[in-house]
């Protein structure tokens, strides 16, 4: 299982995802509004992508005693990004391809009720470009639904796992793939899609959950009647995007596999009814063969999960020259920012700047570095009266292709796989504060010409990857102030921290490592409460759930993902996975593949 | 991979080795033939097969304290049986296919030191009857050995992992294959082989340490210089062999594929310097295509380790009808009978009878049913003076082969895989007690005619399996008199305890369950003390280790094997893995394919 040949190198992937209120609001909605408790009702632990749980067994004062409360192996290895859900008594997990889904009784020592085991073919792997993950399924009225690597979206009956309804949402022959978790707003099932390193166009679309008819898509590039934005209601920054906007920014029809993929993590909030994600990177990834900027890649969406319109965007990375996807998570909350309380969208862009914005107008409020060895930019510009308000200021050193390609651009931080990559964050609104699994690591970046054949590698750069000078971390987790765009305090790891972040009404956060450690660290100071070494490396997302009056903590092992590509796909050459192989070879003296559950508890008091 | 269609299944397999003492023994050797203590040197619990550790820091009374302390997954799928070995803080494991060696460091949190990842054809796959097992290398003086699927023998610098030595000893191509651990007894390495499906003739080799040389090969059938065995002295009961006396329980040449195959585990009475092990079916599985006693198949071998020379032999099951391979392992302690006290081996053999030998003369002292399910047979023949001295006296109605082919026997107890297949018992001389995983299974067996194809499965039998009539379970873990041949107590089990069982000074017996529970008993009771459901079905085999002053209990999980070939294989015709994919198919419900390493301890004090 191959990824890619030396040069031509894939990864990083992109894919988000989009989302509609509706009408017909369940309570399964209702419970994705409010903060998680026994249940874990969604893969994002809400609406507000929050990952913030009310459960508060595990303390600081008690974390030092958990256990191994039981155990799972998935029965398929590679990389686990994702985490279970849990829902009255049941767990659903997904593994990576083939994307096998069960349902463990949690009322019968985690007796498997069901196992749902697609059969797709297998071609699809080569064209996953970062590891054959699956980051999670939804729930909602009794209905789980999947998008497969195939990118067949299935919902399956939650009491039997039989599908109740499937449907295609695009072509894998293209290098379109499914690895990202949906999201269910009321009626309708929101999905993206993956393939930036293989020039797919990128899209969000809205699915009926009662037949899996199609009931909207949004492209990220394209005419304005391709990508849901109202010339003269849609705001960037404040102003109207204007008339077919995006394909102003590209040269020619290179719009037409330009990439901008919806790969990442969905949130949405009921009161503006309005649905939020990232777009990736712009095909090719060789900044030189595609003038302009390239629109509406590297962008943040605010959309109306009913129609799709966008109510406003906001590009991050204009003509990106790194590949920093802008697919990361967008954190629902309300933060005091001078002396008002705002309902801000917090974005730790791969770019490695941590952004604040009004999600409800998407006026830009904080822009800062959260790593300081972010280097390709000095800042963003905050003038509002300057023609490049919003916009990073590059350093044209650290820009690949400033001067032309196969010239090497060296010393670039942070690395294509950014600051932080798909592993999302949390926050508790106890702390106020933001815990982010971040990677520290930087890149030799060579473009070189491509060009573009169908299902193939639409990259053009040869990377190579490695922690800053003079530092021996590849990672860090970090606690975030959002309304200072402040690093509180940084533990520092050994690589990249892969995993999701969870916060707890116990003040205890929690995190895995890409070793395979599972911490627990206070939540206000950071401190190591707790660590124990899982079966394989970590790049699930850490969750919580009460089964019979008492909390559990659940994370999957299975090491893989763009850093541990070369584990994972037992690639060896280290230009291989855009460079991840020869950044992470470390890894393998540390762990190995694997496909397991782990669940901790407190022991019996 | 599949492991056959759905008649001509294979399974059972067959498999033992053997061993020789010798000149320069080395202090591994003294450790070898110790009860185990802070290291766990052989795969066996030392050369008497014991399974027994002084270490006692695990008690009944703290034992339900017990945690996982670390875990590791091996990063390979399917049936993982035997154990890791511990040699001065370093872990040495093997996976099944493709047999990847792993030494950690448990100094350093199970850093991998060094992999060895032998490239073997995948065409040997097919020829693994019961799952592409691996049941654990051996240490000696600074090397490791391994025999691999495709029956290479190969010695590793145990520091590097670097390969010192390798040599054929067999060829798969004809359907032999490497499943069991290799014994070391002074210079000499002895390794046996599977493929009792395929007609292979079993053999014993012994093979120089130093450079792989062959010093020694014994068949298990053949003319008495094939088999090493001398007509005058060589005993069988107290009397002289005779000569060529395998030869004439054949029909012509059928010798030649007849199978014997010498899967199990070998053990070593070092002051006697004698080796013992079992052969297994003889081949075809269809009992009327071979007539005559078919020896020596069904026998247990007691060698001169040098030379190889056989010093006794007992053939348990004449002319087999049932696949009642002799392979299981010869446990070797001192026992009181009849007033005085006894060099004895206990063996507990797939046909339902637990046996006590003397060790030294062949002598037959005791021979009962360890399940009382058991009906092929009403008893084993103990009258000295009766020409069928030692033979089971046979219940025509379950011998298959008795009213000829095509017919249906039914009910017939226990299944071929035996009232215990290789999982190995456990000996405590604190409590003078054997601990022995069974399985409390029946059959039906249609044998058919086959004919012989090399490399192409040679059984001739369809099988189904389902519990004794009006019972449940599917197991029992036992303790058991060998000097009365008495079971003490039984703890019943869903499915059969396919997993080797650890006795220690502290008191108590771990075994695992196929459902993937490790649990820790009371060595005098039975009392369950401690259960923990680890991430796969286990039929590995417990062990224990000391490091930092603190006792660590460790094991594989991995579902597979024979009894779980159907989840491991992915079959699903019930008469497919002869029969057991049928008779365990509700395992599906409680497990996972996996290969995981768990590692439990007390917590800190």
């Amino acid at each position: 299982m191959k990824i890619s040949p030396s040069k031509v190198l894939l990864l990083a992937g992109v894919m988000l995802s989009a989302m509609s209120m509706s009408s017909a609001r369940a309570d399964d909605a209702t419970a994705r509004s409010q903060p998680m408790g026994a249940n874990w009702v969604s893969p994002t632990g809400g609406y507000s992508n929050q990952r913030y749980s009310t459960l508060d067994q595990i303390t600081a004062a008690n974390a030092g005693k958990l256990q191994v409360a039981w155990t799972f192996s998935t029965g398929v290895l590679r990389g686990h990004e994702g985490s279970p859900l849990v829902i009255d008594n049941v767990m659903y997990l997904v593994t990576p391809f083939p994307n096998n889904v069960f349902a463990l009784d949690l009322n019968n020592n985690g007796k498997i009720l069901w196992k749902y085991e697609p059969k797709q073919d297998p071609n699809v792997i080569p064209v996953m470009c970062c590891d054959t993950v699956n980051r999670g399924v939804a729930y909602s009225d009794g209905k789980i639904f999947l998008h497969q690597a195939d990118t067949t979206l299935v919902a399956l009956d939650a009491k039997t796992g039989k599908v109740d309804w499937s449907v295609k949402t695009d072509d894998p022959a293209k290098g379109a793939t499914g690895t990202s978790a949906p999201m269910v707003i009321g009626d309708k099932v929101y999905v993206g899609v993956s393939g930036g390193e293989f020039g797919v166009r990128g899209w969000v679309a809205a699915y009926s959950t009662t037949d899996g008819k199609q009931v909207w898509r949004a492209y990220s590039m394209g005419p304005d009647s391709d990508i849901l934005v109202d010339p003269q209601k849609t705001t960037d920054l404040g102003k109207p995007v204007g008339k077919d906007s995006s394909l102003a920014s590209w040269q020619g029809d290179q719009w037409k596999i330009g990439g901008g993929d919806t790969w990442g993590w969905m949130s949405y909030d009921p009161k503006l009814n309005l649905m939020y994600y990232g777009s990736g990177n712009p095909s090719t990834w060789n900044p030189t063969q595609r003038p302009g900027d390239n629109k509406y890649s590297m962008t943040i969406w605010a959309r109306d999960p009913d129609t799709g319109m966008a109510k406003w965007v906001y590009q991050m990375t204009p003509h990106d020259q790194w590949d920093y996807d802008g697919v990361n998570e967008m954190i629902l909350s309300d933060q005091d920012i001078d002396g008002a309380t705002v309902p801000t969208l917090v974005h730790f862009d791969r770019n490695g700047f941590g952004y604040t914005l009004n999600r409800d107008t998407g006026a830009l409020l904080v822009a800062q570095k959260y790593d300081p060895v972010v280097n390709w930019a000095t800042k963003i510009n905050m003038d509002k009266s300057s023609k490049d308000y919003g916009r990073p200021e590059v350093v044209a050193q650290y820009a690949p292709g400033s001067k032309g390609t196969d010239v090497n651009y060296t010393n670039i931080c942070p690395a294509a796989l950014g600051t932080k990559d798909e592993q999302p964050a949390a926050y508790s609104p106890d702390t106020k504060l933001f815990y982010v699994p971040t990677n520290h690591v930087c890149m030799d970046y060579e473009p070189f010409r491509v060009s573009y054949t169908a299902g193939q590698p639409y990259v053009g750069a040869t990377l190579s990857m490695y922690p800053p000078k003079g530092q021996t971390n590849m990672g860090n987790f970090i606690a975030w102030d959002a309304t200072k765009g402040k690093i509180v305090w940084s533990i520092p790891e050994q690589f990249s921290v892969w995993s999701g972040a969870l916060a707890t009404k116990g003040g205890v956060v929690f995190y895995g490592t890409l070793e395979g450690y599972l911490k627990a660290v206070d939540a206000k100071t950071g401190k190591e409460l707790y660590s124990f070494k899982t079966p394989s490396g970590i790049i699930g997302n850490v969750m919580t759930y009460e089964h019979d009056g008492k909390q559990y903590v659940a994370v999957l092992s299975g090491v893989g993902g763009w850093a541990g590509i070369g584990l994972a796909a037992g690639l060896t050459d280290p230009h291989a996975g855009l460079g991840a192989v020869g950044g992470y070879a470390a890894l393998s003296q540390y762990t190995n593949l694997g496909g397991q559950l782990t669940v901790f508890a407190l022991p019996q008091s």
